[in-house]
């Protein structure tokens, strides 16, 4: 329908053969929705975004901020090495851009993210867009299409027609700040790379068992000996920078809390409220690793611990979904816990469930009395008696089929599992005495997490709308910044495309990965060019001869 | 013995227990061969190296080096984070050097790296060795016994002594500078992150199918075609600034010039002396990875182009080693040949493996007439009908099980067992079809590097005496700049300690990567401080409580 009518517009356009890229698609990813495109080149030494709508701080930043990286980037696809420059059949007059419906800039699920653009053999190009961060999504693939070749810059394949926005509301990245530590920059620097690939939704695990990074007002002594060092905080302004960083790149971020488990490092400055500090040396008992310790579900002051973290961070943080944590909480450790026992046995009518179900209960409750949207992982839905509130969103990471199970149950879906989008397995143990693979080996490569589709096995209309996002993970216990970018990305960006722009094009062709691979190579080649250390994919051999480096 | 001898010198001295480290010998690694400690600590406010010998031009360097490096080094091991300075009962004096025999400072597998270390503790340290490169290796030792807490340097656990030496005469490091291109500065800081681990071979992998980015005077268009882009090459200067960086450090560099295989870009400038270049699709019935070709050894004009290669680089490199290659060669890329066919047809007495035969053994008369000793893959001498001069040194790469019958054959052997020492698997397939695992998953952990034995299986002592070497290696298929240091550290120093200390210490204990983790984290987070970015082990939780990440 889309190419249909794009078709009305657009003299000597030509319609895109099953797994032919134009020159400028090649430079395009995630690949947009429906698009059309011509055989001139055009001349794009003046490539200046200008705004044609009255403007706001959050479009002027963003425009200010593709003018700059389009004046540094001189990004030339590896296809191009040694090739003449082409000849050209116009110049561009740069970028105008039109946003329609200005007024709130509040991002949530709901945000649009759609957006028009039209480029021109020769003249002025132009995007439009329903809201600031659509027009931001469309500024990023105007900056993709632009291409360098001999000291000039060209768009390729003019005239182009792009019609895009995103198949899923929710494409996200984990990171784990707490097991090792990533200073601010590198977040920033995540985020950046986040709006290189559409992606919207930074998942900050800030907290776990190893160390809790960020400042407590209700509890100051959390971060004073809870993080690791003094340099390896984050005060609530980091915390403010980061989300006002994200904002602007149209990303949203989404604080975990994790609770009742994965909470040693509460009890280094409220052991009180704790079960099975650090137990050694059979952890294993008590905990996925070390070190154990869990929030003490007997007593009421751990529940009002509790109640108080979220009521300090939903200030904090300003999103509507709030992560509650409740993965792979360890009924042992409570069981042997004196407490526990104790209270038990003056309490036969209540067991280790009930208390659970009990805490979960008065924590969801407290989250939807501030106005908050749950999410938790699978474990509180599946893995416990209790039965969140219907509007709660469930991510999935045990098991791919607890996606379609959390649908059918009528639960919205984030599908993050470990066996596609763990981007840090893959390295083995990494307990000092275990020389062998890990849980969750092997590595999953971009072609792997490609290949992953967050929709099998789901065929109700109905149900495949409750899956509503995808997002990758990386979790800490061999990771820091020595490793951040290469761990994340290209692969990340695999994710990326399959969440934005679906599985199947607009024809119902599958994608597979040997056909997207020279796309994802000029992508992974210009986001080295914009500071990110993303891994290579293959010898530039490989990524200047597309299609010579696949498996007969 | 050595422990004896030194127990008569010191006064306070204990005999280090079994698995219990001192302070001191926790911050070393590779562990020396031999120690004592005492349990005093020495304040080293003052720690500058001074020579007491007649210095050369190297020695001078690595003092020079050595006190930069010690001025600017402020390194708190983990387990010191929020202790309190320790008491001390002297102040160091500084370090005077003594080099013995100062006379031949020419690089071979007859250096003398042995040394022995006095630090006492109230005056000056004393290091003795019998060669610039034995003090070299001294002055890494005493570097990283100065550890910093509260802003002040400290020795702990003096007095010290240790006589140490290597086991091993080789230990190497092979990168693969052809599949990705890395710049002269990443080499040179391998180069200083080997020295921090007292590795000592550089096994540059220079050439290959994908790349020939080494500038030749004989044959300048391999470079000019066969380089992936100007900016990507090394110049004679480039190599001998490695060259000097490296013996600076008492690193020698052996150079490959794979052949007759694996030689796909010298087709770029010379398609008249190839075969089967770039065969595809099918590339897989030609070559072990695209793009296929091999030199032509049907062609006497191939033959005089491998022998003017190698007359031509032994020039370059000075070392007494060259490597030759010889792997992966392709049988099916020569039956296929027309002017192989055609000569065979003409020569009937002739085969496709007497051809090889005759190519191999040209090859290594070259070598040797040019005083040069040859080092080959081990297919030479196990997958081919050619018997190698019996100074070859074999390279097992392909089964641990080779080490064992290359010695037992009366061949000199360097293990680099892929299933144990190749750094760049465990990263699945980089076929753009391929979503599965690659034939050398999964990644190579430090636990299974440091379990590895080079010398499991083989007990008489005059074949152990033939395993001369181990050598980790980078192939570049899936690595590049962006990853070099976190693929190659700290698991490189994993070997490297077994390679140089051996797997059993002085009491006949093998040691345990769970007794090694500490000291392996303080090294690792040493290197960060020295700016190698090396991948973390743990979170830094386990790296500040060691014993208590591990599998109970």
């Amino acid at each position: 329908m889309y190419i249909i009518k794009s078709i009305k517009h657009m003299r000597s356009a030509i319609v895109v053969v099953l797994g032919m890229l134009s020159p400028a698609m090649a430079s395009i990813w995630p690949i947009p929705f429906v698009y059309t495109n011509g055989t001139s080149n055009t001349a794009a030494n003046n490539a200046q975004i200008t705004a044609r709508s009255p403007t706001s701080p959050i479009l002027d930043a963003a425009i200010r901020r593709y003018n700059e990286l389009i004046e540094y980037e001189s990004f030339t696809p590896p296809t191009d090495y040694n090739k003449r420059p082409p000849a050209t059949e116009g110049s561009l007059a740069g970028l105008s851009v039109l946003v329609i419906d200005d007024d709130d800039e509040t991002l949530s699920l709901d945000t649009d993210e759609s957006y028009t653009l039209d480029i021109p053999t020769d003249g002025m190009a132009k995007l439009k867009a329903s809201s600031v961060y659509g027009a931001m999504r469309g500024m990023e693939t105007y900056s993709q299409l632009l291409v360098f070749n001999g000291g000039s810059r060209f768009i390729k394949s003019t005239p182009i027609h792009i019609e895009d926005k995103p198949m899923l509301k929710h494409r996200g990245l984990l990171l784990d700040t707490a097991r090792n530590y990533y200073p601010v920059g590198d977040i920033l620097r995540t985020l950046d790379a986040m709006s290189f690939n559409k992606m919207n939704i930074f998942h900050w695990h800030i907290v776990d068992s190893q160390s809790w990074p960020v400042e407590s007002k209700t509890f100051p002594d959390l971060q004073s000996k809870g993080a690791y060092a003094t340099n390896m905080q984050y005060s609530y302004k980091d915390v403010q920078k980061v989300i006002n960083y994200a904002r602007l790149r149209g990303i949203r971020v989404i604080p975990e809390f994790d609770m009742p488990g994965h909470t040693y490092a509460v009890g280094l400055s409220k052991p009180e409220i704790m079960s099975c500090l650090n137990k050694q040396p059979s952890w294993d008992n008590f905990a996925p690793e070390p070190p154990s310790g869990q929030l003490n579900i007997a007593k009421p002051a751990a529940r009002d611990f509790a109640i108080d973290i979220v009521s300090e961070y939903v200030r904090l943080f300003p999103d509507n979904v709030f992560h509650l944590g409740g993965d792979e909480v360890n009924r042992n450790c409570w069981k042997e816990d004196p407490d526990v026992r104790a209270y038990l046995g003056a309490n036969p009518e209540e067991t280790v469930e009930s208390l659970l179900v009990d805490f979960y209960d008065k924590l969801h409750g407290a989250v939807e009395s501030l106005n908050r949207t749950g999410m938790t992982w699978e474990e509180t839905l599946f893995h416990s008696n209790y039965v969140p509130p219907k509007n709660t969103i469930i991510q999935s990471w045990i098991d791919e089929a607890s996606i379609p199970k959390t649908v059918a149950k009528g639960y919205r879906s984030i599908a993050s599992p470990a066996s596609a989008y763990y981007l840090d397995c893959g390295h083995g143990s990494w307990l000092s005495n275990v020389a062998g693979t890990s849980w969750c080996d092997p590595f999953k490569t971009w072609m792997h997490i490609y290949n992953f589709d967050p929709m099998a096995n789901i065929t109700s209309a109905k149900e495949r709308k409750l899956v509503i996002g995808a997002e990758v993970a990386l979790w800490s216990e061999q990771s820091d910044p020595t490793v951040l970018d290469a761990r994340l990305w290209p692969r990340a960006a695999a994710m990326a495309e399959t969440a934005w722009s679906g599985k199947t094009d607009s024809r119902g062709h599958v994608r597979t990965t040997k056909e997207v691979a020279q796309r994802l190579h000029n992508q992974r080649f210009r986001m080295v060019g914009r500071g990110i250390m993303a891994e290579p994919l293959q010898p530039l051999w490989c990524a200047r001869n597309p299609g010579a480096c696949f498996s007969p």
